[in-house]
């Protein structure tokens, strides 16, 4: 080892240690115009490095339509297509506005999003909300009257009575949360079930404070917010942003601070490197599909709910999931075997987030591109798979392209000649 | 194979099937006097095989007493004691009443007690309530002002709410909560934390229907229902109760249907032969100890939570809670041998009740006296450790005593000669 290789270990050290340290709080619900920053009212964001607007293709490129749509930016599908074209409506990237995006990940200006503060640093995570059980939904390229009157649903109800119990209760920490819910069989990226109750449970007091009258609308949330395994995923992801920001720009690190794709590529960013992404080919996956799908209609829309496994949560603590072997596939020996592969490309162990099966250990956590590629081991992400007609077709496990790590890599040598 | 084994395994086999097939559902809660069948202003009941007053010795003593006092039937402890000693007031087993008592299990007549219906076959077990996180309670033999004040509290607040919230929401299915909490980390025993989440959840409307300026009330008793791993236990016992009396009394049939202990004993009921109990001596434990105690301690005071073990919960679904190793000690490897083993003295796999963790395999049900005897294994149990001052002190897996069983199959051989 020479002086330069300790350079890097001391970056990546201080990289783990930041996401170890950080403190997710959920601070407040807003509209996406009013805090994310550069966003403007006649721009839509989407998942994975941004791309010209005529690369968009299938379920992306239709959800991002309908987000024009649903947004009132033009009055048919035509017409949001020619403003797309001619930039009157501007495509960009969620992570550059401190944002991510769950599947095809559509922000509009009116969208509500939660506002994460990670108080140990200072910088700020959001995420929109989850538009409920039914698989066809915008985020899954679809819109149609249903999916519009669930976006206004969330917009109009579920948003305005979590802000008011929010305000009653006081900012909710959310490290606790997703630490407990790990032991309650969660891995807080396609299960957050526990999650999703313990986030309610600490909502109650502000809940019950809401006047009688609005009662069935506090229902209605309460409902929202219990009814399956995914409404807790969106402030996972926005914990998770906001944590994995607070990691980025180190210079000297190697760790991986993003993995996110669109409909043509899949791609990381990593903290030495600025926010160049690292792309490559889509990602390799093993579904399991819902009844009546098949393997051929699988399709990419995108996808940046990955940022959970950025920072040790989701595929990187599947052994604390075993009951998601039902939804996305597996069995609790490959699960085990796949989480722990994981140790073998990360820094350290999560000092506060442990998985109960591998006997409280920490789990993985600060994905290094080096041992990513000295252990020829690739990163694992639990995710929906979306199918090409719109819509969820089923769940599985995607590895990350190596392409992303080796082109990283060689960026890391330009850049750091002195102390690879 | 002769004809009268086929009718054991009939007989067994009926056993099992009642088991599975049970429907708990809990119907109201309401006082012990109204409620349990033959109750009297004048009885405490309390955790295992009956005994004379003179007999109880230590914690289950002390928390007998208490409950005495608590009842307002005597004015101070030796009062009490004579009342107790002259039969003034009568001393029973739980058991008796169609209810199962935790730990010490003091009933008296004013408390308030879960009612759970078995829809499937009509029969009612009952469960009173949990006191709260101290670990100086009543079950653990403490009766003092705190404790005092804390079962008041249960009287007259939790209870009330619980009890409005259940008329407006109507009756609450358990098995599907159960069935899901299995999925979420816990064995329905020691560790209930989701099953109490859930069973909050179908509350949920209900409570927000109380009037609102009751709503201090309701939110103390949501404080009460998630504080903590163990409100729902006590209704997973009325619920076990009511699923284990469907299937006693089943001519020729060898399973388990009760398992408890009081103060000198450990003992089981099996089915197909009355109302007897078959005694033993204590259990064998290993405990992890609470900060600050030692094993010279731990003491037992009774304990009827073990009927959750008795239809496959607990200890036999203990590979769906790895987060217990950190309350009850082992490892997840231990936890999983422990409860592929409790395979080898069931008769069959609950078709509802899943273990994650081993693919989705039914839990161990329906514990055989005979498979017991003919591959040495014991039934484990997941229980919490008194201490000999009172308290709680820990928690831990027992062993129930070989013995038992033994005096089971004597019985039964006499019984049933015909068909061994």
């Amino acid at each position: 080892m020479n002086e330069s290789n300790i350079d890097r270990h001391i970056a990546n050290t201080e990289a783990f240690k930041r996401i170890c340290a950080s403190e997710p709080v959920l601070k407040a619900i807003a509209s996406a115009i009013d805090v994310l920053p550069g966003m403007t009212p006649n721009t839509v964001l989407t998942s994975g490095p941004p791309m010209p607007w005529g690369d968009y293709t299938g379920g992306q490129r239709d959800a991002i339509i309908g987000g024009v749509l649903f947004e009132g930016l033009a009055s048919n599908r035509d017409e949001a297509a020619r403003k797309l074209a001619a930039g009157d409506i501007k495509v960009d990237g969620c992570h550059d506005y401190a944002s991510v995006g769950s599947l095809a990940g559509i922000y509009t200006a009116s969208m509500p999003v939660f506002v994460v503060e990670n108080t140990a640093f200072g910088n700020v995570g959001y995420c929109n909300m989850y538009e409920g059980t039914n698989p066809r939904r915008l985020n899954y390229g679809v819109y149609d009257q249903g999916v519009r009157e669930r976006l206004l649903f969330v917009q109009d109800i579920v948003a305005p009575m979590l802000k008011m119990a929010l305000q009653l209760s006081g900012a909710i920490p959310l490290k606790p949360i997703i630490a407990r819910a790990l032991h309650m069989g969660d891995e807080l990226h396609s299960r957050s079930t526990a999650a999703s109750m313990l986030f309610t449970r600490e909502l109650f007091p502000g809940l019950l404070d809401i006047p009688f009258e609005q009662r069935e609308a506090v229902k209605q949330t309460l409902q929202a917010l219990t009814e399956d395994h995914y409404f807790f995923l969106r402030l996972s992801m926005a914990a998770a942003k906001s944590i994995a920001d607070a990691a980025h720009h180190i210079e000297g690190s190697s760790v991986v601070t993003a993995m996110a794709f669109n409909c043509r590529n899949f791609a990381i960013r990593v903290s030495g490197l600025g926010d160049q992404w690292f792309v490559g080919p889509h990602a390799t996956v093993q579904a399991k599909l819902f009844e009546g799908h098949s393997e051929d209609e699988i399709t990419w829309m995108g996808g940046e709910s990955t940022i959970t496994e950025t920072i040790g949560l989701g595929g990187f603590a599947q052994a604390a999931a075993f009951a998601l072997q039902q939804y996305q596939g597996g069995s609790p020996e490959a699960m085990m075997k796949r989480n722990l592969q994981m140790y073998e490309i990360t820094i350290g162990e999560h000092p506060d987030y442990h998985i109960p099966s591998l006997g409280y250990r920490g789990t993985p956590t600060g994905i290094d591109i080096f041992r990513v590629l000295e252990n020829g081991i690739l990163p694992v992400m639990d995710i929906g798979i979306a199918g090409r007609d719109g819509g969820q077709i089923g769940a599985g496990i995607v590895s990350a392209p190596i392409e992303c790590f080796e082109l990283a890599a060689q960026a890391y040598r330009s850049r750091y000649q002195a102390i690879e």
